[in-house]
């Protein structure tokens, strides 16, 4: 079956400083119409940071959506243009005051492609070096810095301190690369 | 540090069909202010789903925010009070026609907390029997049915047809079971 949505017309609802949204009409695959409700984002990196004492680098951060505090992996927003393996080092270096010699891209996903176009770009930085204590965080940014063990991040995802698909997902990640060494 | 973000003022954007905006004014750690464009979801269920042949449920569907057909486990969004659980059956019913004789809630996470209180549960459907062939789609959605092996799935992840985070966090929840049976 066919499965494509053609546009038939756009509204822009809100611009605004991280995401756009609007409301498109649709044309639906058996002819009829409908609306889709479309949240535009820049896209982002998030960044597993392995010390060499195979501690994982967190933050825990104020999350405004959620209301509350969680632990995720260092992430943040792609700049207009900017490469994502550029990105994840500029990141990793404003949230950690980590540097890192060795950077891979482990995958890429759409966080909700049911309303929107955010894509998130996962990195493994390992090679760690310290530059300065997180020092370059945006002014409106504030995290608390931490260094867990797998066992400890494991904990944390079954007492909901991490909560969020990406961390969850790199938790998952290192135990699947424990369990392959075996 | 204390990093909560105290409300200020909450100005209503947008009231959708499936989504909320919103744009709160913030007061900072520091006393600053600030503001954060938020995205209200009813939360959602996605269901990995494991024939007794060890297929996997798969749907393929047009994503209009990222303007192309995905392949994705079964999901969908939670009614108003719905209990997680009764949704996840409901769906996997309705998109697939596969009743379950065993479901298993595996993790929750949100999709992406910066912007968006998306809340999506993740169950592990076994004991599958047919009902009919996905005969209760909502009036606005088209999907292709799939079943395919977990060495099927890894290759859609790698030629990126399979490109969301809850469903290569289910191929990664299986490489894992995998690993650890080893």
């Amino acid at each position: 079956m066919k499965l494509e949505e053609k546009t038939i017309k756009t509204e822009k609802i809100f611009e605004g400083r991280i995401i756009t949204v609007q409301v498109d009409e649709v044309e639906l695959p058996n002819g009829k119409t409908s609306t889709r409700e479309l949240v535009k984002h820049p896209g982002a990196v998030a960044i597993i940071a392995m010390t060499d004492e195979e501690r994982i680098v967190m933050v825990e951060q104020y999350r405004k959506p959620l209301e509350k505090e969680i632990v995720e992996i260092p992430a943040g927003k792609l700049e207009k243009g900017e490469d994502p393996a550029v990105c994840a080092k500029r990141e990793l270096e404003e949230e950690t005051g980590y540097g890192c010699n060795n950077l891979e891209l482990l995958t890429s996903f759409y966080t909700s492609p049911g309303f929107a176009d955010e894509l998130v770009h996962i990195y493994l930085a390992k090679g760690l070096y310290k530059i300065e204590e997180g020092a370059g965080l945006d002014e409106d940014e504030f995290v608390n810095l931490m260094e867990v063990t797998l066992e400890e991040a494991e904990e944390m995802v079954k007492n909901q301190r991490i909560f969020d698909a990406k961390t969850i997902y790199a938790v998952q990640y290192l135990q699947l690369g424990k369990a392959l060494k075996k």
